[in-house]
């Protein structure tokens, strides 16, 4: 059994060459849920989803967000009657949406996330990290904004002073598919926004310490692959390089797979982590994905 | 100014041709809320809805219910995932929905619905009779059902037995409306479920007994023309005839609108109230619903 922890866009681009070279049934995957709320009704769990959809192969997988080929008709005939969506929910994914609410409502996040999975055929395990709600609040120079107002609305583009979220209880399952597992790899998410929330569940770290632990870094040289980490880690005064990354998860790291491009900073990760992998972690087409996720998986004693 | 009271399928065919043939500026159209409730997340109007699309010309009119041309890609896709949606919401109606909801948590019913009727580029006014939740439920010989359940889930099928509904005060502007108006027409919409609700509430019946009330027959013979208004009655012990309609408005009423079939029922009809209009009251085509509005504006005085 390998764990995987999930979210945003960077870890389902490696979901998607690991479930080609190691048998789904043996991958649990612990999502992120601390950007969820409700839009236009229904509940929007958009890393659950985004790995959901990669699992089952109906990703859309340019922009990793929602089903490949959706339509947008309600979507544009909110924007047309003045009552603009904040999020792009396509039709398809839309049922995905009412129906994860009304299981929810009936059986909360996890259980509803599980019908679901099964329901496309997926053989993984998918826990989401709580059944609680969450909240995270980016404060920045322009105020205190939500999540997604920052992300979308705002682009991304102010200044990011701080990042706060509210403390929830890990869903049930997660610890001891961590303790379980042969290895636990940390996908190149976003660390801060993405990965920080699943580590501060009640814990996990803990779990991770008696576990071997192999983490992508998302920083190659001193930005970010995609989105925004680099802004959160500036703004928390984390050097924002896979050595930042690997000072996060200092306490319980044992192997950080870097960039080719970042080889030069072996010696100063040897000093935080005992293994360092150097590959390439771009992962721009589904070849790069299966050769990144077979290096992972290779490097697991 | 004339006022309009709607509900169902019955009096929107109606609301058609008279909107051809008198300034829709001066109508007023006050819909029934009673069987109003949340599906898929959204609130569901669908008697304002269906008042909504046929004053902008957008009504599906073979059901009388949706956007005519609509998709259903949402609704068919709950279907497949196994999480069926028990109303029919086509992906254009639903935007409806959506915003309404947004709308109504913000201000309220009534303004939601008098701003969606303004970006519709609707002349008329559209009151909903409450801002308020409502319930409906149906005793049938096979238990209580939600209003929804019996219509659609059970096909109207179950013997009824009694219908219960929650008392609910009305929306501003109703009383006036009446008051002030040169007419109230009773669309020939089901007596029971849909003109009931509205004529229940506090000071309706009052205002109507002050002002010249015309009302359209649902039944014709002895059967409703269309729907389950003959069960309605039935279970309520009230005559399924337009005699049966006519009693039941008797307290307020000064002119029942019925059609050449039941001609020899003027006499009865006499002694119930003073003006007894009969015309052909199937409305299968648009000349059919502009003729029969025309006659029923001429009626008044």
């Amino acid at each position: 059994m390998i764990t995987v922890l999930s979210g945003g866009t960077g870890t389902p681009k490696l979901l998607q060459g690991l479930k080609e070279i190691v048998d789904p049934n043996d991958l649990t995957i612990i999502v992120n849920t601390l950007e969820n709320d409700y839009f236009s009704g229904v509940y929007v769990s958009a890393d659950i989803d985004t790995v959901l959809y990669t699992m089952s192969d109906m990703i859309n997988d340019e922009l990793w967000y929602g089903v490949k080929g959706d339509t947008f008709i309600t979507h544009e005939r909110l924007d047309e009657i003045g009552c603009p969506e904040l999020l792009r929910i396509g039709d398809i994914d839309r049922a995905t949406k009412i129906q994860k609410t009304q299981l929810m409502e009936e059986y909360g996040l996890s259980k509803a996330v599980e019908i679901q999975a099964e329901k496309m055929g997926i053989p993984s395990k998918i826990i989401p990290m709580s059944d609680e709600n969450s909240d995270i609040k980016i404060i920045t120079d322009i105020g205190e904004l939500e999540f997604h107002d920052f992300l979308i609305k705002h682009q991304s583009q102010p200044e990011v002073l701080d990042i706060k979220f509210s403390d929830v209880s890990p869903a049930s399952g997660i610890i001891n598919s961590i303790e379980n597992s042969q290895a636990v790899i940390i996908g190149p998410s976003n660390p801060i926004t993405s990965i920080s929330p699943i580590l501060s569940l009640d814990g996990v770290k803990d779990a991770l310490r008696d576990t071997y632990v192999v983490a992508v870094s998302p920083i190659i040289g001193s930005d970010s692959v995609s989105g925004p980490a680099s802004k959160f880690m500036k703004a928390l005064n984390i050097d924002v390089s896979s050595v930042g990354v690997a000072s996060l998860y200092e306490d319980f790291l044992d192997n950080i797979v870097i960039d080719n491009k970042d080889a030069d900073k072996k010696q100063q990760l040897n000093q935080i982590v005992n293994k360092v992998t150097i590959t390439n972690t771009i992962m721009n087409n589904l070849d790069a994905k299966k050769n990144l996720a077979q290096i992972i998986i290779d490097s697991i004693p």
